[in-house]
């Protein structure tokens, strides 16, 4: 009896050797890498997207569209200059619509590597190549809009530019706010970038 | 003296073979890779040292210190405000300086990196994470002075904040300048960080 269970010990401990290969230690770190990566790209997906609505839900209440054109008509001036001063923010609006849509691929991009880890490197690529090209956009955008809510916040007595956010306190608020939540968003491209690049790092045999 | 011959071909090929060993196409490819790094480290830091040049020369030449001071004793309101339109643009003079600074440093690692290969990873690794955090910087700042370079140029009626670049023509036409090469070099830090990514995807074994 020993000597028969000899056998089917062995067959058992093979099965087991098959089934289930010892996993190397570089590709659970290249998944953890994965899973950060996921995490923050919906953090920034959520960063874009307040930034977008915060901008777009001031202008909504501040001066409704039909407003505007009928005040326009009859010369308001002071929800004109409202008007005006959003549009030299639309590049920032435009910015963090295409990052929240960019973010919204690149999650679901992020998920299909975790599903099948043989994209691995070629997502990575994309995604560092494409992470760099968007911190570009978001960083220009935020840096312009920030220095336009500067001169509507600070004014400019030498060029005669008036101070704008002491006659709409809570525009400028809300802007302040859309240009935090757009600086934090290009800090979390940065740490997206250099988590692709060392995620690419550790692929290469020392 | 045919069979003597023949051993000491022998030893001569044996000789250049040890000499010369066969380099792996891979390196060749890396070191290209190297030399397009340090050609675009070059130009990254003569546009940078333009686009500083051009701010501190037309400040020099528009507004001396000395004239300045005494014309705001007087009380010379056209001049302190050039003097004024400056000083939104410290940040892209800030920015620029530091990425000059920069690129020397990083022209002397690529060039070390030229001779020995043997750091290549190490400075592939450091040159990407800090091109993302200095194109970061680059950007924001363009973004900044290009923002307010357009107020100045285009006025903005509603707010009152009135055109500059009307009485300042020559200012402007170098502000616009030093912001366009401003942006080249955000380009040619974008294609740096790119040219990082694609020289450790050369390093993973397929």
């Amino acid at each position: 009896m020993a000597s028969d269970q000899k056998p089917a010990d062995l067959e058992t401990e093979t099965t087991k050797a098959v089934e289930e290969p010892p996993r190397p230690p570089k590709s659970t770190s290249l998944d953890k890498c994965v899973t950060v990566d996921v995490v923050l790209r919906v953090v920034l997906f959520a960063a874009t997207l307040t930034s977008l609505l915060v901008l777009v839900y001031q202008q909504s209440v501040k001066a409704p569209p039909r407003h505007r054109l009928s005040l326009r008509r009859r010369g308001g001036g002071q929800v004109q200059s409202l008007a005006r001063f959003h549009l030299s923010c639309r590049y920032l609006a435009a910015a963090a619509s295409v990052t929240c849509l960019y973010s919204i691929i690149t999650i679901l991009a992020s998920i299909s590597v975790l599903l099948k880890p043989a994209f691995n490197t070629s997502f990575l690529i994309f995604f560092a190549i494409w992470d760099v090209v968007i911190l570009g956009v978001m960083a220009s955008a935020t840096g312009a809009a920030g220095a336009v809510a500067y001169i509507g916040l600070k004014g400019n007595r030498h060029t005669n530019w008036a101070k704008v956010c002491n006659v709409y306190d809570k525009f400028c608020q809300h802007l302040a706010g859309s240009i935090a939540v757009a600086l934090f968003a290009s800090i979390v491209l940065v740490f997206l970038i250099v988590l692709s690049v060392l995620s690419l790092h550790k692929k290469i045999p020392k």
